[in-house]
């Protein structure tokens, strides 16, 4: 069986990155099917960035590229999940080690930091 | 701090689903604002059907309801992260515990089948 996800659907499909070793679901980007390919081919992972629309490797600039460890597609075969080595600990281009670093509180609705920052955004991407 | 997600930029915003004991992803869905909003007020995990255009409280057929133990959402604010717990111990409409049982090896290409079936969707989805 060879089948994959499904590009032909929607050109740009979803991929959650998750940590390999922690299980913390690091981000949510995308990838069409020149990224997916190429994660394939270099065990890098690479998304379809849509604010550029251009491919984005993963730390390309700041380093923190994603070692694909594996990856998964979901029953629609329009979702794809990667576990990943982070390296550099941190995928969050605001320095913390996931995305996903603001909890809501369901009854207050109060927003409170729980993510820990491991690198200063302001440092790691200085401008040139 | 009480700003959260922003339904202002996208209508419709990515929510991922984690089983809070096992760490497993399970899903991909979608919330609208309403979705939203009925999700922290019931504790209950309600999405938004983007086939079926309407609020689509997970569960409600098969009884695999995902009770809402915490929730996050990312730097961008345009996606979020629920953990749950998952009734029935499957996730899948087609009785699997995640969304994301097919792996492909990154070398072949090859599929091959890597989750757990919990229930026989023939079963659980009976025609009325």
């Amino acid at each position: 069986m060879t089948a994959g996800p499904n590009f032909d659907k929607h050109e740009l499909i979803p991929v959650i990155a998750q940590d390999e070793a922690s299980g913390d679901v690091l981000m949510l980007a995308y990838m069409n099917r020149d990224a997916y390919a190429e994660t394939l081919r270099t065990g890098r992972v690479c998304y379809y960035s849509r604010s550029r629309q251009k491919l984005w490797r993963k730390g390309e600039e700041s380093g923190n590229v994603q070692e694909l460890k594996s990856l998964y597609f979901d029953c629609d075969a329009d979702t794809l999940l990667v576990k990943v080595n982070q390296i550099g600990g941190a995928a969050c281009h605001e320095g913390y080690r996931s995305c996903f670093f603001r909890e809501v509180d369901p009854q207050s609705e109060e927003v409170r930091v729980v993510g820990e920052r491991v690198f200063d955004p302001a440092e790691v991407y200085k401008k040139k």
